[in-house]
């Protein structure tokens, strides 16, 4: 191990500390391509961070990314508890969640496909680390929204690793699917109002589930 | 290029050629296992076939695994082509187009782990390929199914992509999140049980979207 490393690491302020700014770096720079293809000398390059810091942070490449998915996924679920507090009707409450998840894919263009790569490469310590910051949250936030709904007589009792699987299975494959949107119907990006039109088809869909008749 | 090979190939009969031999082979193997590693030394061996065969016939490991998935779905494409045809409620067939999804996954368990790990790291070649085999057909067949639905004065008229994103996208996921189903909910197995009330699930959340009110 470089012993420079800890020391090069302790210079930078801790408000923008070097593991912050690998990730930033790496975060840009899927930004503006169309895959998640990119390499430790790239990151090095563009954060003007020796690439053995990545290393010395995260241990790997893959540690890296898995941190990338971990902060941004980190931001939505924040939203997500703050939405489970709201004092809004329990539908409405579906509707924003779902809106969350499909904004979140927005926002972040690499994230699913970044998300997809790690469980299905990657070791099960990893994919358990996934399971746990990221699925885990969002299946007990979702529960409370059930619950409360069924609590106030609005919602039928459904069950929650269904709902967990369908709704969320609905708003990841749309972008998944990048490949096949873009073969079969010729539709590379997501403007504004087909993610519009996706979150109300979605959110409908989750409601025909949940209300009572 | 060994020049055995066409040789070889051609000693073995038409109905059991030696492609298809390799084909089974690895879906044997992978049938056995928990994950989509198979090695090339591990197929000549249960095949009883020259590794170097694969090369020959399929290119590279990713060709083969790409032709499984080409086999393995053509047989449920198959009965979903059948399933157009017959002559019963448009609604009854998005049960059964729904329940042929998902029961595919089961017969297959590597299925839906190599669809994802073609489509996450493969070239733009592939990924084409799988388009064109796989989701054009299905698409095609979820939109004659919508159609007769809505001529029959059934069905509301859908956006078709979101259709197929959604609902595909349901029935992929609880497959797909074998790892948070294993981590988050302790279900390693979906049981004919389970299998069963989710294809009742699904199906009744892709019949809220279209059933007329």
């Amino acid at each position: 191990m470089n012993l420079a490393m800890p020391t090069s690491a302790k210079i930078i302020p801790k408000r923008n500390s070097s593991p912050e700014q690998l990730l930033q770096a790496t975060s840009d720079i899927l930004m503006k391509r169309n895959s998640i293809e990119v390499s430790l000398s790239e990151i090095s390059e563009s954060s003007g961070l020796n690439s053995a810091l990545i290393k010395y942070h995260f241990g790997s490449k893959s540690g890296l990314l898995l941190a990338l998915v971990r902060r941004d996924a980190a931001t939505a679920l924040g939203q997500l508890d703050w939405l489970v507090k709201m004092s809004v009707p329990p539908a409405k409450k579906i509707r924003l969640h779902v809106a969350g998840i499909i904004n979140t894919y927005i926002k972040y263009p690499y994230l699913n496909q970044l998300i997809h790569n790690l469980l299905t490469n990657s070791e099960e310590k990893i994919t358990k680390e996934i399971a746990d910051f990221f699925v885990k949250p969002l299946v007990d936030s979702q529960l409370k929204i059930l619950n409360e709904g069924v609590d106030q007589g609005v919602f039928r009792r459904v069950d929650p690793m269904f709902f967990y699987y369908s709704i969320v299975g609905a708003c990841d494959h749309l972008f998944f699917g990048r490949y096949s949107r873009k073969f079969v119907y010729g539709v590379d990006e997501i403007t504004p109002t087909m993610k519009e039109a996706y979150i109300e088809f979605v959110s409908e869909l989750a409601l025909g589930a949940l209300r009572k008749e």
